[in-house]
């Protein structure tokens, strides 16, 4: 009980302060439920002036020989990217000792590579807080849920885009204005790039999938469409339906037409969506994230909470420093990551999805026919049709049944063509729609 | 990889087929899941003739003798009640056999003493389907959150209670029109008494606590009131207010008035009570669950989903037995739970509540000064006041700020005897209002 475990702390931005908070504060309950007290090894930084709060003694600019320190156990690593923070990883890992990390875009990139690194090391990589901040969802996929068959799961996991899209259904404001008050308030940074253009939604998806179905899923096979070309009218039109726009990070095992689960694929992709205002996910606003999952037996869960912050973000890193600190106690590593159902990536192309599409067309006889042509002839079928007329002119609103993403993308590339539509006004996806 | 691990069933009602039928049509995934294949040694029942679908090979009426069989490494209790689950959970630790069950009311009465066993045998005892059905829920209390303080924990836990109160505040019946409606679509029981009287919430209550707090808190530390005496009355009054009527499983770590955290208590309760219709736990219809959590530093979780049905809870069953699988497949056992804590229970007299109070009163000068003084005179202090005369009465409704539960009876009580009360047409506490 008295040998402390060593923590390496790699990076001390936002959250590793609040994670040298946290372990100094609950020294007392961490010890207790470990079965040996933790202690800081010491602390990599870039910077060690930039942390005055930190004891100088601690601080190194050398995160590698931190990391392989003989009396270090445990590594957290918290500076994100891919370099040098794989190349810590990978030492910690050949050094023996446990990562707890919270970097979406490394696991993203190279997930099976560390973890194929640290089974081989026979020790624990837990990243919890690496998807949807404080909320426990990687450990619900992968253990209370691995005795069932994921079938989606479906998720608000970027707090700087639904604040976005939040504001903008609240305020009628375009994109642009919402994205300047939101940098403004703090809730977008200098760069919005990673969050607005969904790289940061997308490396979630990937690891939200690879858990989901067992199966490697890279940020490269994540379709990806960002927040940025979502329009005033785009979210006016969806008011109109009884729908909200938000950015969803949809992860799917889509079943083969011939029904032989052998031939299932995954789809995973990251776009605006329309979805209902009924739906679990609509009301999840602000900075908060929400992830929703569908399970053959489980059936449908749902999981809400902080998504990113310091303090949230720091608990699940010691979540995670708990689970492997137990481990490294008992002289054994977790269950590891399995990848063995190895289904294929399905293209956008082919993945299944609906649309909405608004188009302004001349209000005379045979339009709507022609149009309604069209998409029979890219076989979309049509769900929903509504028409207002407006002097020599006229609105249609537009929701398809699911249809291949290529033929929908197809059939409004058509309609654009058409002389009798005078613009397409909005195009959406939609989701959630029974 | 070949030898299978083997898994005696105890009980085969609607969970314990559905546990079957999971088994054997996942069973290449289990397999590829755990390591190593999972096959049923048999299943233990009182009356083999009425399981015509288990293969006759498989079923026993010698449930001690199936759980201590040399051949068998894994037990799934599914039977509930106290006696003999109790008994052969503790054979099998015994034997070295881990243990999955789904038995909240074991439990809730004896989770300290079946824990103590598992630790000595050095097996597992995971029951995650005892609490929210399908809901990965005490897995992320035990272990994700294990790094963080968890200061309340609110659920909506049973799905028939949660059914009659919805159906109350759709079709404005009463308890017992309500109640005959929920037993003939068959969400209540022949004898619904576990269900609205609470006790079934209460012992889920307990299990809870003991997670989230690492104390010891049995079933009969809890603080129950069932709904048969929710009124329409009372749904209506709630509705007035902006609220909807619920029962609550509350399980509160409380401060003490001199904020020493040593002085700590923990306060675990089960209600009706009045909450919010912007809260999240308030858009919980018919027989879903959800568990409302704030932690210190993640902040306020939820989670969702179906708490009860065959295959929900056949799925946890099944999550958990891939858990105590792995850990058999590796040769340890998983994180015990921890009760070092030791917080004691609060008294309900004790646990700061807040409370509505409808009251007719004689419409004349001076009723709500007398009304307004025995409040005072109790240490109650009044947040909001609504006074509607009609003729020469009035409805005076009242909502207190926190106070101790016994300084709110009291004044009730004491209101029930003033003249000018004619009567008291709802109590009912109230929760989750800033």
């Amino acid at each position: 009980m008295t040998t402390p475990l060593k923590v390496a702390l790699l990076g001390c931005g936002t959250v590793g302060s609040d994670v040298l908070r946290l372990l100094e504060d609950q020294s007392g309950d961490l010890a207790a439920r470990i079965g040996r007290p933790v202690e800081v090894a010491g602390v990599a930084v870039r910077r060690p002036d930039r942390h005055p709060d930190v004891p100088a003694a601690l601080l190194t600019t050398d995160a590698e020989a931190l990391v392989t320190r003989p009396d270090v156990d445990l590594v957290v690593e918290v500076i994100g990217g891919i370099e040098p923070a794989r190349s810590l990883l990978m030492a910690a890992f050949e050094a023996g000792k446990s990562v707890v990390s919270a970097n979406k875009a490394l696991l993203a990139d190279d997930g099976s590579a560390l973890h194929a690194a640290a089974a081989k090391a026979g020790v624990d990589l837990y990243y919890e807080a690496a998807v949807a901040g404080a909320i426990p969802l990687l450990r619900p996929l992968r253990e209370s849920l691995a005795g069932d068959q994921l079938r989606r799961v479906v998720g608000i996991v970027n707090g700087t885009t639904n604040y976005i899209l939040s504001r903008m259904a609240e305020t009628g404001h375009g994109f642009t204005e919402a994205l300047a008050e939101a940098t403004e308030l703090g809730y977008a940074e200098a760069d919005p790039t990673a969050d607005v253009d969904g790289f940061d939604a997308a490396a979630k998806a990937a690891i939200l999938a690879s858990l989901a179905f067992h199966t490697e899923v890279t940020a490269a096979d994540v379709y990806r469409e960002g927040i940025s070309a979502v329009t005033a009218t785009d979210v006016a039109r969806a008011a109109e339906i009884g729908c909200t726009v938000k950015l969803l990070a949809i992860c799917e095992r889509v079943t083969a037409d011939d029904g032989d689960a052998a031939s299932d694929s995954v789809a995973v992709r990251v776009h605006p969506a329309m979805i209902p205002t009924t739906h679990p996910l609509a009301a999840v606003g602000g900075a908060f994230n929400a992830v929703f999952v569908e399970a053959e037996a489980a059936g449908q869960l749902m999981f809400y909470g902080q998504g990113a912050g310091g303090r949230p973000t720091a608990s699940a890193v010691l979540g995670d420093l708990v689970a492997v600190a137990r481990n490294r106690v008992a002289g054994v590593a977790g269950p590891g990551v399995t990848t063995y159902a190895g289904l294929p990536a399905r293209p956008i192309a082919e993945t299944p999805t609906r649309y909405h599409v608004s188009l302004d067309v001349a209000d005379k006889p045979g339009v709507l026919a022609t149009v309604a042509q069209e998409f029979a002839r890219h076989g979309v079928s049509i769900a929903t049709v509504r028409q207002d007329g407006h002097g020599d002119a006229a609105t249609l609103v537009i929701v398809t049944h699911s249809a291949p993403d290529a033929a929908l993308s197809a059939t409004v590339a058509a309609l654009r063509e058409m002389p009798a539509v005078r613009g397409v006004t909005s195009i959406l996806r939609v989701e959630g729609l029974s």
